[in-house]
Order: structure tokens, then C-alpha cells, then sequence
């Protein structure tokens, strides 16, 4: 089945260096793309125009954009906050299919792939800076997707929580009872996701079989949203 | 049925002499409320704690923040356009939060209702901007629901879409043969959702009645979207 | 705002004696609605028919289906307990609709509410007979609202979750700490839907306020689910 | 990266010889499965048990249950046809989980993947039946993912429609242009789902890499759905 493999497919994948970042990269890698790496922070607006011109010919962006999550309660959250997270995760988005699009839309075909979060999907405490961010993304995502699928470009998203990776569950977090308590407790899986099955499923959103999807948020949670 | 009508209520509706402020305001006073109208666009970052300090108690935080929408390809979206949408829609919730919340927290009593856009649930064509900004605002009120419940401070939003006012829908644009066809086509209603019972219904989860309701989001557009 | 009383309004409530029956019968009386009771459970392929023509004119059906929930592990589940659920909760609805639709179509004019269940919409361990026949109610009312708004008649659906009632949370449950931890953990609100609540939401849902929902599920389970 | 592949699995696969299923057998043998081909209708309750008996082990069960949709506007549906779609599609699903999870539960692994539709998702007219039916698979699908999930064992359910195969898609439908209009208008995708685009997806989501999801429903329509 030649076609969920990346043979030949050119991968800019953004902050590579942190978070799913890595895991990506080699699961990207090990399907056959070749994998166009960034590692800053892309909230310097000039920036994602720069990496889509260093990187050449894009089939598929991974819009992996991401903070640490602030864990402000909403009474105190300031602009500073509030304008970093947007500059970080939400505003390099539109200025990313800008510089990405138009080599998509002339040849087309082209993919991109939003790592967004299912905290947009389900409300938690002392998120709410965090939750609206990764609100904008997946509802961009929506949207693009049915713009630029007439271009047979798509553009998708995956809605992660709670998937195992070395930034937000460190192995001194992941040992303590209480954090083991609430995952059972809270992840109808029992268990955090896997970085690796994050990283396939990412890595199949990326091929020719994912073609037929078309501005769609799939939950990579373990169950922690049902749908 | 008294839990359903707003006597003694102070409301604070802001924008409100465009999109569906007129008819809020009238419908809410109907119900017993007193409404306090501000019809500034709250792009200002001093302006939402100004607002807030301005009317004294507030029970309800009608928080109606829009823009026209822009029409622009996802290509030529540019900073500027970007920029107005999330400072004019978005960057408003926490800073009306800030200074709304204390007083609720105080009283263990009250509701912010966000007037937001079923664009953030259905992907369209030439609405990336819109659709994101939408989405930040209806995943805030989700997890700002989630953090505010245990306080007795309800949280919810309305996504419209849809819904007949003079803003989007003049009378010249309703009275083309293409708009109603369109309708017809795409609304399983067969007609727009008439301003008044989109303020019924904004008007219903302002009351006490609608102290269930934590972070949800309740789509009024005629079943354009289906959940 | 007499768009959302019900006066004149002849509402059929179907089981009017359990779960949510009482409560619903007083509130849409309260409103102003003349309720016809009916207490049977509708299992029997003839009652449908026979309930819909004692009732003369039915300017709203509210199809209240149910049984006590079986917790019955999936892989013990045997065709009697499948075959009672559905025939109580699902195959109902299609006999009352046959029923009761033609007067409304005849008067362009109608509504049905379907009072269905959240467990529908998340899942949940030893309720897959329960689950399952929920699935069916509310997906039924979707497809029915679509076919039937164009005549006038608007068919929704509550999905409730964790609502007070005497049939389910009896007051020596409510009693025992244990469970008063599992509201606490599993609800947002921190606490059971009141009866009333529920009933105020439903009884708006039966108003002409509510004309412009098509086809919609309304979840009341204080958060239980999202959306 | 061999999680994707099915080499070693043992895959029974229900109504093999129509709709999905000589395209889901074409693709799961070619990812490495050895596929257990069943032809039969199941609404003979003794089936179920019978074909999982002679299948021996089972590591993937794709319940693919599915007869023509009826078209009969809601009125006029009768028990006749309510009883054949529920017999066919939905009674199946406890016999066929009663008879094969024992066998997974002992070995802490194995996977059960409803082949369900999106019209379970999204109201569709004179498909009241049909809608109702999936609407059964779908929340069945969510409840015994729940409970499985500790046991090792993953259900979860595609929601698939306007995916092209030759029972519901003949050659002589696809060439009328009413309909080629019809999929232009209501499709994001332009274009029907390839038979193989589904496939592919289904296969991944019976292969080791799908162990993360929980009692998930996944969208399979072209943006039909928007989630």
C-alpha cells in the first residue's frame, strides 16, 4: 500500500526540536520523507515567509506550533500572556499557507497538518489562554481545508492531549502516584499516548491515503473526548 | 416560571447597536432586565476594564464582540486584517473576564454569555480569519465555563450563523433571487433564524434557569451545523 | 416574550409518571400547555398509534422513552435485555411519528422533542445496550428535524446526563458520600441537573420561541460532555 | 514502521461480498492480514456466534453491517422496515461481541471496527431508519471502546458516506450529471471518497498503531461532517 508511505515527499516540519518535534521527525523519516527541520519559535512575523523560502519545495507543512501551557486562572491572565501564547500558536498560521500555498495551489497538491489540542475540544481549569489559542488553530484548519480542497490541497488537524513526551511529562512527573491516579482516573486508555502513535498517525494524515480528508480535527487523546 | 425571566438582572451588553444588539437589548428588557449598553468596539485593551468599572453590578456579561467578516483568500490574509479580527473579537475575553469575574467570584453568582459564530464549527470558503478568531472565542468560553463552575458562574456561548440582522443581511441583499435560493440550499430551516429567537434563546441562558449549563456551546443557525 | 409560553399548546408527554415525567408535566402545565398524560410504557407495537389518537390534537409530542439502565457487561449482554431496551426507547419513535406527524404536516405546524440521553454522546462502561438505543433516538431525531422543517415542524432532541430525578437518584444514593465524590469528580457543575432545570430547558425547546432548531441535540448534563 | 502493517493478524470481516467489503479484504490482505471472509447477512441471531466459531482466532473483528438504505419518508416507515435495519445492522453488534471478546479479554488484545456512517452524524431526509440504525452503531461503538480499553482491546467506528462503491455508486449513477452537481455542491472534497482511500484508513485502524483510540468515531466523508 504504497500510498500511506512518504517516499519522495518533502516534510517542513516547525519547532522539530521540542515537544512532538522529534518523535515526528523520525517516524517522518523512517516513512520515507525527507524532513525540512525548524526549530525556532516562529513568533517573529517575518519568520514563517523565511522558513518557507529556505525550505524549497513544501508537499506537506506540519504546523506544529506550540508553549508551554500557562496554567493562569482566568482572573489573572494579562495581555502579555495572552499575546504571547496568540504569537506563538495562532498568528505565524495565516502568514505559514501565505508563503506555503501559492507552490501548493501551482502544482496541485500539498498538505498541511495543524498539531493542534483537544484542550480547544473540552474545557479545563486554568487554561483558558491556552484553550482559546488552540481553539483559533483547529477552527482555522476547518476552514482552509474547505477552501483549498478544490486545489487538492488539504489541510487537517489532530486534537492531541495527553500524549507522552519528554516537555509536558517529563519521567519524574510520570512517576509520581498522583499523576498515575489521574491518568487512569481521567484517560478512558489507562495510559498517556504514546509519542509513537501520535507520530504515526500524524505520519499517515501526511500521506496520499489521507487525501480524502477535507478541514478535519482528529482527537488523539485516548478517549479524553469522545469524539 | 420565574427562573426563566430576567427581573432584577443588570445586564451588560457590549456592541451594542450592531449585529444583534438591538434586538438583545430590546428582548432582554422585555424579560425584566436592565440593560447596560456600551456600543464601543472593544479593540481599545483599556477599554473592557473601563466598560466593566463603568456599569456598576453586573449580573450577566453579554459579551458581543464582532467585526464584519472579511471575505479574504487564505493567501492574501495579511497581519493587519488578522490582527483587527483577534483585537477586536478575541483579545476583549480576558480583559472583560479580568474585570467582570471578581465581583461573580464575589457574590458566588453570575454568567458571561459569548455571542459567537458557528463558522468556528463548519469549515467555509474566504472566512480563515473569522473561523479562527470564532474558535478562540467559543474554546475560551469553554474552558472559562469549566474554571468558573465551582464559583456558581456560568459560562456559555451561543454560534450562531445565519440569523437574520441588518448588518449581514440588508433587505436588498434578502430580496436577490441567488440569497434565497442559496438559503433554501444550504439552511435545513429553509429560511434565516429570525433575529428574536436568536435573543429568546441568548435571552434563556441568561437566566436562572440556565444555571446547568458549564462551557457549552449552543449552535443557533437553523441546522447548518448539526451539533 | 410569549413565544415561550405554551399557552394553547396540547403537548402529549408519553411515560408521564416516571423519570422525567412528573416534573415535565408540571412545568409545561406552569407555562401554560394543557399536557396529556400518558403513563405506558409504549413497547406494545399498538399503543404508538393508539395513544397519538386518544389525544386528539398534538401541537407537541414529547417522546419520553425509557427504561432503568441495565449495567450489564458487554460480552454478557443477551438478546432479551437488547430486545427490551429497543423496544421500549427506539422502536417507539417511527409508530408515534406515523401517528402524529400527518395532523402537524396537515397544519403545517408541530413539534416532536425527543428526551434522549447524553450517554449517546460519550461513552461509558456496561451501558452498551443503553448507549446503543440512546444512539438511535437522537441520530433518528437529526434525520427527522431535516425532513421535517421544511413543513413547519421542528424535531430535537435533549441529551441529558446526571439530572435529578427520583427514579435514577433516589434520595439514599444522593446520601452516600461516595457518590457525592463522583458528582464532585465527574461534573463539571459539581453537582446533579435539577428536575427543573431540566424541565424550564425542555419546556422552551417545546415554545414557538424555539422554531428555528433543526434537527439539534441538546445536551443538559452539566457539562458532562462538551458539545 | 511495523505497527501500521497487519502481518500475523487474523481479520474477520462481515458481509465481505458487498458495499466496503471487497475493497476492505483487497487492502487489510495487502497490509498482511489473513482475512476471514464472511458473505452472510446477520440478522439470524444464532450467526453471529457461528461465523466468530468458525473463524477461530479473531485479533480484528470489522463489523460490517449493512443493507441498501431505504428511502421511505418518516411517515410512512413501518415496523416491517424499522425491523430489517435493526436486525441487520445493530442486533449483530452484542451477538458478534458476546462471541468474540472472550477470546481478546484473555489474551489482553484484539480490536473491534464498526464500519458506521455519517448519516448517524448529520440529518439526511426520508433517512430516518437508516440515521437511526448507524446512530446505534456509533454510540455502541463509543460505550464498549470505554469499557474494553482496560481489558487491552480497542472499538472504534468509522462514520463513513459518500465513499464510492459499486452497490451505492454504480457506473451509471457517477455519469449523470445531476449527480456529479450533487457531489460538487455537497461535498468539500469535489469528489466522492475512493473505495481505497477508506480502505487504507480502516486498515490502519485495525493495525497496532490505532492502539491509542479509545471508543472513537471517525468521519470518513469528505468533509461531509465537520468532526
Amino acid at each position: 500500500m504504497n500510498e500511506t508511505r512518504l517516499d519522495g515527499k518533502r516534510i517542513l516540519l516547525t519547532q522539530s526540536n521540542v515537544v512532538m518535534g522529534p518523535v515526528f521527525r523520525d517516524v517522518l523519516t523512517e516513512q520515507g520523507a525527507t524532513v525540512i527541520c525548524d526549530e525556532r519559535l516562529l513568533d517573529d512575523p517575518a519568520l514563517p515567509a523565511e522558513v518557507v523560502r529556505a525550505a524549497g519545495r513544501v508537499d506537506v507543512l506540519v504546523a506544529h506550533l506550540g508553549i508551554p501551557a500557562p496554567s493562569t486562572p482566568v482572573v489573572d491572565v494579562d495581555d502579555d500572556e495572552w499575546r504571547r501564547a496568540f504569537a506563538a500558536m495562532v498568528d505565524p498560521l495565516p502568514r505559514l499557507a501565505a508563503a506555503v500555498l501559492p507552490q501548493m495551489i501551482e502544482r496541485r497538491s500539498g498538505k498541511i497538518l495543524v498539531v493542534g489540542s483537544a484542550s480547544a475540544l473540552r474545557g479545563m481549569k486554568r487554561a483558558s489562554t491556552y484553550s482559546a489559542a488552540r481553539g483559533a488553530q483547529l477552527a482555522w484548519a476547518q476552514a482552509v481545508g474547505v477552501e483549498m480542497a478544490p486545489h487538492g490541497i488539504q489541510v487537517n488537524a489532530i486534537a492531541q492531549n495527553l500524549v507522552d513526551n519528554p516537555t509536558y511529562f517529563p519521567p519524574e512527573i510520570q512517576a509520581k502516584p498522583a499523576f498515575q491516579e489521574r491518568i487512569k482516573r481521567e484517560m478512558p486508555l489507562g495510559r498517556l499516548v504514546s509519542a509513537r502513535e501520535d507520530a504515526c498517525f500524524a505520519a499517515y494524515l501526511c500521506s496520499d491515503a489521507a487525501n480524502c480528508f477535507v478541514g478535519q480535527v482528529f482527537p488523539v487523546c485516548g478517549g479524553w473526548v469522545p469524539r
